[in-house]
């Protein structure tokens, strides 16, 4: 039993976590508005350097158009959150919901996505209206939020899916990157996405020569299981069982896959997975998406920067998991699993600078659900889960991922003749 | 044998005549300049209400894009005109001659057709330029074509290449229109081209009963024969029999054409023809290209002023060649050919209004050179006889067809699927 | 008025007349029989040298099976004479309405065309006792007709659908060769449909130079004018004007065409038709249908009697409209309209062995009705005037046509592309 | 050192195991002969009930004629094995080297395989001689081979090959049973294979309810490990580690699949993996492959007896991937991985009736290689490896699968649409 002093003295102690807490929840609150601002402004600034035209045409079905982004992103906040949480709310076009809706049949009716590049309207302007509209409205929400049962988080689930939304928009920002790297490329002026810099330098890691890391068989845990945001599809936590395997250095660079190339890598069969084979011939590739050779023979790559001499110590980019397979045959290796991927870019020794920033790297892993995996009720559990098949697990992150959206247990996923994504290759072996 | 005094008379009236001439071939020129920069002004007019968006995108592949359609139309001046004719000559951009070549093998490389609409580069300001430095540099070529052999006529070809260029740019001056009428129709949102009118007012003509007109069988006249310019396949004139037949005295309505809707026309095989049959099941078709029913069951029409109630007494419009031999064989008639169409068109009986301004008419005609059709040399050669098999020809001409570019010996010719063009239905029958 | 001597006299002739008639009628029938187990048997000829697998597969949508040819034909005899004709009909099998039902919509569901290949069953031998079942019935009821309305011809319309039915047979007996050699020519092993021949001979008529026959412009008659059948297609019977022109006195030879390949006449868009030129480039044809070259650079031709050296003074088979009208074009020639062949193929001064029996002639004109053409009543009305668009006229007949199954009149048709028929060239000049 | 008795000793021991060892070499080669003789005499056990017409056709480019899995069996025995160890090697015919092969780029040339179905030659006759011949040249190598370093085992591989070769026709009998039972369930005579028999009898098994079994997480061996035979894609025996789960313990019934469509699961998207969805929509499917429901409503099942109606009790059979995660999904379960399946598979206290011989088991493992895997040199080589991409491993075997043929190991794989194998489900539950 306590004393009076100690009842009183808890009391005291109790106030000052509260107010402690209190203060917490504000900054906390505080943070998600500018944290909003931040990540929405960056989309503004990826399109910054396009005109109306460049974002409202799509280059081909996977691929959307800059503008159906912006708007799509949008649609994101108002469809989940504001539909929601915001009293009294409406619509700010009754199309748009049917316009910009992805994939989710749970919302209901979608625009065709091959059709994305047809939507001359509504205009740009009118996308950057709406963008303005949702976002003044996300950031009266989030401000209100602060006085729901006194500051808690995620009342209703708000919090959860207004980073859902957040990191949402950061994986369309690095879709904008690609998609209209995409349609540039196909326009014989070859333009630029950014005005030229000084030539690009090549990167020194990638001139040093591959070194294999080892790691002993045993348990490994595989998923995300730290602080923070993660997608559904890097839950739950669990254990694979790795053999012991080495895992190459640093990524393959474009000198190494000019060799595979020049050694006659695109003619030989032997090389290729059946499908790949298949898929090579009938469109009669002989080099990576973004190659191709001048009438003397020099290797350009198209870039952001426009058309470029190929760098021979850059990461190469833009393989489809076919082109990665065959490399590594090629080079008697292999790709990495996703358990593999994992275990290796968490381990200290491992610098890991090039595990994250340069290039995803093809995993040997299909798109599947981890053991126990189960995605969300409604239709935000369309999100991840129903794409887990004839999918491939790409790790890391490129240099077109926005800063604060890697992680360790991060997992892309295209399908094996996806090239238009910042997609490279890290090596490994059985041992 | 001439006296002097009659032999200085004719010098006199020589020189009277080399004067009015040359007063005759001034006035030419100068009427030159004037409708060359009419008829250039009037694509701009035509692009007017659009964005740079709507200019930029490509509906299907038939279509282009009305900024293609604005690079095109000066390509066409640069190419067959200014490179033949211009002194020191230098090309625009040199990209663009491929870029803006729509189907001449004879000029080289072409950009693909179904690709048009990538090219958000040049945007559409650039091609304003274009189309303004290609402009001030035909002018002064024009101008300076008074000076040619003391302002003759056509040397080298010239003025008919100038008026081939000045017909063709009002070819695709229609074409804009069809194409950017698809193009909104797909939209959703269902944009109007031009700002909200007046409700559509129907035409009285269509609202008095069909009448038929008589001709009696015999040898007609088919082709150009008159004075002005006439594209290479309206030629030669010639002779065809035409056994007798009767013409209707108007266009089939939208009234009579929703009766055959009505009466099960799109669901009874007997009345198609085979490849037609196919055609309408396999894309699920039950009414003209613009039409739709709301869910209250009324019957709308997309339009250039966005989406109307279906008019009773206008033409029905943007039909394939199938609906309309499909309509007219549950009309118990037939579609005219081309000789019968061009011999009931000229008759000063009939009065002919509906003849031009309206619709173009399907015939059952096959597209075919003349005989002793011949096209011109060089890449020019290109323009109509390669295109002459599988399409029918339409006669007459349409509301967006340019005003004076209707003839009667006009040959309009597209495959029997297409139902974008302002195309409609002219019954006749066998006596 | 007659006296009672006169009258006795026309009796006496009306009875001679009558018993005249009715040997005629007695003959007539008597020829038919003969005639129909004739016709009946020669598809039994043509599949003599085939086996069970040979006659079972379908090498392409356009062609069918041999077996189906067969059933088929004894389908058409069923459904459209004993079905109506025979007392107390049954059905031989109830589901070969639906199987071996082409394309008459009048009749109700038809097996899919692409899949006539997987028919296994009923096996080859149940067709020839389903063939031999109808030719039974159909015999014992042309026996019968002789009894109806004492001997009349066509009551109810018999006579004419049983010669339809005849005729339709032997169009199949030529399509049962030219599927037959297509599905030959795919196999590797080269197989000869006949036993191998003395190597064949050049036609003497193909080694002469070409000649040019003139024929001046007028009024000429075109479709069937005389006793004896002929498809609804040929009919009405009229004029059409015909302006000068010349008409080659042969076909086109393997060695002149064989002097366009090797003129580069594949490679030349100039030459070609815009679609011809597309088609060709796709499907990357650099020959006729069933020529190939060996390693030392040999032509041998794929044949009825295997793979064979090319015999220079044949004439050139397999081609498409396409190749016909390049080819021509490249001759500084033309087509035949369908008007000039029919015009040019009756003139006496015109030998015409070629005109019938080698190959059939690609005309210019497209398959369209005759002015009056009227389609028949029913499910027969589907046979030919369903198919008047997008095919053009083959006129003439071929070395796989059956004797007896020619005329001036008769009128082949095809989609451009078409080779797989002994399809050959006629020129013509415009004068 | 050893006494002279113990050297003796040791030398009749010696001679005594020589013996033993050559006894056991002598009838491992005796049992060689006969196990080739009976599994070559299957393949023609299988095809007796068919026709020649039947065994020529391919009813999709995924299936093969029965003929063809005849001949390349054999083509199989003759490229890898005669070939190599036959004296005085000869092919039996040049051309089948390449109308054979099915699909192994070192061999060389091969015939297209969506073709297969028009090779009407060589005929049925001449494939049995061609394997008649195969079979007495094997048999005469096979006796040859006792001779042979005195009867050792596997000299120059002779073995291991001649094994693989009579495993790869195991594994083409069941596909010959698939394949025909596709080509004849297109036939609207709905042909039986097999003479009907007395009714299917219900399986007592599918109709006690489905229990769950209990397995604890921990590292479970995967791939071969016993004596006898396997493919390389079994290899190596590796650890994976499995989270606790349970395993259903039977499959799924027709009864309980078609409450699932009853409850109409195939009209709710939210079941479906996306990809899964497209495909069910876009060819419109609503049931499994060989069942349809009568006008009546009652449902039926295309079974090797013909069409019969749908037995409740029995295995639902003929099912893509998409479905059955769409079932599993529905039924608040999912699939199971392969590990847990061959680890639930092999306890001893799940009886296992169903493991094996009913239906192949559709798992969430999408196939790839075991770490470490290598593919042997050589054509050999591209057997199993080289599919290892967009395809799921299914476990098991089914009614369909020879004796002898299956094992725990045994990796079936198929695309995730495939339906025409005897494909059924096993639920799991995450625990």
């Amino acid at each position: 039993m306590h004393s009076e002093d100690e009842t009183s003295e808890a009391i005291v102690i109790d106030q000052a976590v509260d107010a402690a807490m209190q203060e917490i929840r504000l900054r906390n609150r505080l943070q998600m508005s500018e944290r909003f601002r931040r990540v929405r402004r960056q989309s503004l600034v990826i399109a910054e350097p396009l005109s109306a035209e460049d974002c409202c045409v799509q280059s081909m079905p996977d691929a959307s158009p800059v503008k159906w982004h912006l708007a799509h992103t949008s649609w994101f906040f108002e469809t989940f959150i504001l539909e929601r949480f915001e009293p009294n709310f409406h619509a700010w076009h009754p199309a748009y919901r049917v316009l910009f809706n992805s994939y989710y049949e749970g919302v209901g009716e979608k625009f065709p996505r091959p059709q994305r590049g047809l939507l001359t309207r509504p205009a740009l302007d009118e996308v950057l209206a709406y963008r303005k509209d949702i976002d003044q409205r996300m950031l009266r929400l989030i401000e209100a939020s602060k006085g729901w049962r006194d500051g808690e988080m995620d009342v209703g689930g708000f919090d959860t899916l207004l980073e859902l939304g957040l990191q949402h928009e950061q994986q369309h920002q690095e879709l904008m990157l690609t998609d209209i790297k995409h349609l540039l490329s196909i326009n014989p002026l070859k333009p630029a996405y950014q005005a030229p810099t000084p030539a690009l330098r090549d990167s020194a890691a990638l001139a040093t020569p591959l070194e294999w890391r080892s790691f002993e068989a045993g348990i490994v845990q595989v998923g995300h299981d730290e602080d923070g945001f993660c997608f559904d599809n890097e839950l739950p936590l669990h254990r694979q069982f790795v053999e012991a395997f080495a895992c190459a250095s640093r990524l393959v660079s474009n000198l190494e896959y000019l060799q595979f190339i020049e050694a006659g890598g695109y003619d030989d069969p032997a090389l290729w997975l059946s499908e790949g084979w298949e898929w090579r011939r009938q469109l009669n590739l002989y080099q990576p998406l973004y190659w191709q050779q001048d009438e003397a023979g020099n290797w350009l790559e198209f870039t952001e920067y426009g058309l470029l001499p190929l760098e021979s110590h850059r990461a190469a980019l833009h393989l489809s998991y076919y082109e990665a397979d065959a490399y590594a045959r090629w080079a008697g290796a292999r790709l990495l699993t996703e358990a593999e991927w994992e275990h290796a870019a968490c381990e200290p020794r491992v610098e890991g600078i090039e595990f994250f920033g340069v290039a995803w790297q093809w995993t040997s892993s299909s798109y599947a659900p981890y053991p126990g995996f189960s995605a969300p009720q409604g239709a935000v559990g369309e999100y991840n889960g129903k794409f887990m098949v004839n999918q491939y697990v790409l790790r890391g992150s490129s240099i077109a991922t926005p800063l604060n959206h890697a992680r360790l247990s991060y997992r892309n996923f295209f399908p094996a003749a996806a090239r238009w994504q910042f997609s490279g290759i890290r090596l490994a072996k059985s041992l």
